[in-house]
């Protein structure tokens, strides 16, 4: 059989799944690494059911099938699926275990044990399902022309970028396990590896990362389990001699080694497999953060300076464009994937940058509303004169990593006030967190609903938290912390960085996020704060001045000054610096 | 030996752990009914260690022994307590387990498996002690002049306050067991079945409660052990044919008889007791949340209305307080204890008035900043010109419990400029959250931030929650919801009642406090709102009007205007009405 619809890949897999002898599997989006971007190899969801976004499942039964996804891409899966052939529900107000309870209750249900942490099994299983897991996963078996997985070079991370030596990461990490009794412990996050080894690569077109797994033992010796052939001579060196690099196929050997060994793993982030392994092989599991999590989200003064340098590097570039943007936006014919285009090439001018974070979210009018949209040849549109565009988007340098919404107005007319409402509620909302100070202790979900407030006044609001942590050089969503209701409590610390993005969406008509990154720094005593790293005016046009109250006002002034004292010296076109010194007026 | 200083308390018990074979015992202030609220007669913290507070714990260990208390009662556990004899910890801040970890690793630690959840003693396990169930109390064995335990009347809630007959509130608890396929759920909190019996108590002072414990079966029969002796003939009539009173000496053979069933229980709300005979018995526990908390803490409208009507009464009592404290407190030769105790004779007047809420927390000047002081005959002290008296108190009615803070200045002077700062940062925060809108799905730990933000902004702050659940009639700190950042994520509905208390302490100098209790409501689609309960003017002398922005202002004035509107044609003396007049003029 080819698979070359949706109906037939569908049809493919239900075949399978009569062989395997389970009623139904389950489709995550992760692949093994569990990480939110995944190589086209790994991209399983987008495969079967055609819906491309960043987070959602599917459940496949013989009789029906639904794929889950949540607010932001409400609009997405209903465009990318053929509901002939799917249901689609929201993953939080119609959660997979009730679709389960309700439609496979009794009937037993595979799984592919790479692609489940053992936790996400486990509240999987509250609905009377019999989850089996499949040694072989019956949807690879079904997809004939599945690319291969990528293996690019691993490379060295700097000293002049990590700030720390690897060596001394590991001993770090590895005196963690030593106080717990651990003789060692899975790391199944490769932005963890990365993090610890200083080493990056480019399997993932936006995350700069080798995939692969890893065990760190008590020792600060650690089993990088990756195909030697991708670490030349320059890795093999950084690596040092208690870095040893083994093929993939090694891993089950190497677990089952640990016999009568305590094995610390990560219940919430780490593949079912790794936990039923050690398991068969006799070593005992101690579940535990993975101990690289919170020493990777506190960046050191070395990243914390990257980080500065990086955003002013990106903070020239987005002036470039915006400047451009101001007369070719609204008059010039551009188009949403045009003008994403042109951001990128300012970008790939400035020195260090390797990628983009993410893929640029650019929303004209009605696209803007569907928060995580990505303009594709057929959905491209003409960005027309007075309306709403939206443009998120991030870079990836080899000293941070930059992530920045701006929403602006095309002009030439002046723009409704409802609309100017709406965005002055966004921003009032963006200034709240970002001037807030607040005590060691708090976390993410304390404070989001900061930034919802002047959206609440009015019974508005929107549904996506309002800032998520981003790495160093690495994932431009990184945990723990969050500014989200939904988020784990963990305290928020001097070095982290989170992004402060609200934002406000009416279906059909327009989009509106604001975002900067944050540093939280110390303050005063025990006291916490936040820098803001990300440099580039908001639209003046779109502020309703008189919604203010004076300390909003002064602090936009405020940044803005900053922002054009900071960038303007950097511009070498009167164009641009014309552009930044009226956009950066006070009020 | 007797036993009739601190020390000797000591030795005695350390007598007897030696003859129990452990190193060591934990001595909480709960007792097996794990409230807030204990009999003299379960208070063995007091007795042991002579710190009164409602909130700590003790370990003695053979050669040392620590006290750990909260914030609140920093200040009070020093005064309370020998320093020669017991080590002072807060109890986040340096943990019990923490402690044990110190200074008993490895050693042998007897608890009372009626005193201890099994999730708080699995907590402290973490300590690398051996916790040992000791069959008697050591402290008991040692405590020769115990009192008695209580055993007043059960009294008939009647439904014109419960508002939901108990036969209903069994068949829906029961419904809810069925659905999870438990044969029966312990109800080991006392306000879990004075809600779903409608029936109330006298064996606390402030809560009105019969302390038993109860076994909910499916077929919504209740089996209550409490002596039934304390059953009269209007209450056994009350009760019905479906609840059977039993001694407590049954509770055992009542556990054992389960053998096979699935039993329901909160391990976090649960002596450990139950769990461990019901797993003696072969029943499977499954844990879960109390079927009762969630239907207690959403009142219905009867209870809505029978609180606004009781914090009628008690705002005219208040008023009547506060009017005669404008002119006797600075002048009069009035102390703590007078000016109590004359508020609640005012309150004894009020129809439906049964008893104070909670001991009246009245503290003038630097007594104010002992967060939970309570004056006694030693403390009290004059109330004096010119300095700040704080006032926090309650009455519970049959009707509703109210719980109310006001901080006043007693004059003539005016208050210092930095008093009038805090006073008016504190009331921003009040009215911040008495005024959210928030979506359905927030949760009181999401909000606690809003009260705080005035005080974090000069990195100030206060060691307390900002709220705390009120019961109907019942506990004046109810749970499971609190706006509070160590509560559980609860979402907040329609029916429950919090306070909004955020305060400022200044030891050795003032205490600010302000209080009033909110009703959760519905608002515009998915929103929610607050409905301020409580009815008293704020001291118009401690706001610095300037500081507040125009829609505070507003609001107090509109709150003000609201309470005169309410109140005032309630008074019957002249002078009352003068004062509350002026109280509540526009800033």
């Amino acid at each position: 059989m080819t698979a070359n619809t949706p109906a037939d890949r569908l049809a493919a897999l239900r075949q399978r799944l009569t062989e395997a002898g389970v009623d139904g599997v389950l489709v995550p989006r992760s692949d093994e690494f569990l990480g939110e971007y995944v190589p086209e190899s790994g991209d399983r969801l987008a495969w079967l059911s055609g819906f491309t976004g960043s987070a959602g499942m599917a459940i496949v039964l013989m009789d029906r099938a639904a794929v889950f996804t949540d607010g932001r891409y409400t609009t997405q899966v209903a465009q990318q699926t053929d509901a002939i052939l799917w249901e689609r529900h929201h993953i939080t107000d119609s959660p997979p275990t009730a679709w389960l309870r309700a439609n496979a209750a009794g009937r037993r249900i595979g799984y592919d044990p790479w692609l489940h942490t053992e936790a996400a099994l486990a509240r999987l299983a509250e609905a009377g399902v019999t989850l089996v897991p499949l040694a072989a996963n019956p949807l690879d078996q079904a997809w004939a022309d599945r690319p291969s997985a990528p293996a690019t070079p691993v490379e060295p991370h700097p000293l002049a970028h990590a700030g720390v030596d690897a060596a001394t990461k590991r001993e770090a990490a590895a005196k963690i396990l030593r106080e717990a009794g651990q003789a060692a412990a899975v790391l199944a996050d490769p932005h963890s590896i990365a993090w610890l080894l200083n080493i990056r690569g480019r399997d993932l077109p936006h995350t700069p990362l080798a995939l692969g797994f890893a065990l760190l033992r008590a020792d600060a010796s650690v089993a990088l389990f990756l195909d030697p052939a991708r670490v030349g001579a320059e890795a093999r060196s950084h690596l040092g001699n208690a870095v040893q690099v083994l093929p993939r196929d090694d891993l089950p050997a190497a677990l089952a080694a640990l016999t009568g060994k305590i094995v610390r793993l990560d219940a919430d982030a780490t593949p079912a497999w790794f936990a039923t392994s050690l398991r068969a092989a006799g070593a005992t599991v101690a579940t535990a953060d993975d101990p690289c999590r919170l020493p990777r989200a506190t960046k050191n003064l070395v990243e914390q300076a990257g980080t500065r340098a990086a955003h002013l590097r990106d903070a020239v570039a987005l002036a470039r464009f915006l400047a451009w943007f101001a007369e070719a936006g609204p008059t010039g014919g551009q188009t949403e994937m045009s003008a994403a285009a042109r951001l990128l090439e300012e970008r790939r001018r400035k020195p260090l940058f390797v990628a983009e974070a993410f893929p640029a979210i650019a929303g004209a009018g009605e696209h803007g509303a569907i928060v995580h949209y990505r303009a594709t040849p057929e959905s491209d549109r003409a960005i027309a004169a007075n309306e709403v565009f939206l443009l998120d988007s991030g870079g990836q340098y080899r000293d941070g990593t930059t992530d920045v919404t701006r929403t602006v107005w095309t002009g030439p007319a002046a723009p409704p006030a409802e609309l100017a409402d709406r965005y002055t509620r966004v921003l009032r909302g963006h200034v709240a967190l970002a001037t807030l100070r607040f005590p060691a202790g708090v976390a993410g979900p304390h404070l989001d609903a900061i930034a919802r407030r002047p959206l609440w006044d009015v019974a508005l609001d929107y549904d996506h938290g309002t800032g998520h942590g981003v790495g160093s050089f690495l994932s431009v969503h990184e945990g723990p912390v969050a500014f989200s209701r939904a988020a784990k409590i963990v305290p928020l610390q001097a070095g982290m960085i989170l992004s402060d993005e609200p934002g406000f969406y009416l279906p059909g008509a327009y989009g509106i996020r604001i975002e900067n990154l944050l540093l939280v720094r110390t303050d005063t005593g025990r006291f916490l704060g936040f820098e803001t790293l990300t440099l580039a005016p908001y639209d003046r046009r779109l502020i309703a001045v008189g919604l203010l109250t004076a300390d909003e006002r002064a602090w936009v002034d405020g940044y803005h000054a900053r922002v054009l004292a900071e960038v303007g010296p950097l511009l070498d076109d009167a164009a641009t610096a014309a552009w930044l010194r009226a956009a950066c007026a006070p009020l």
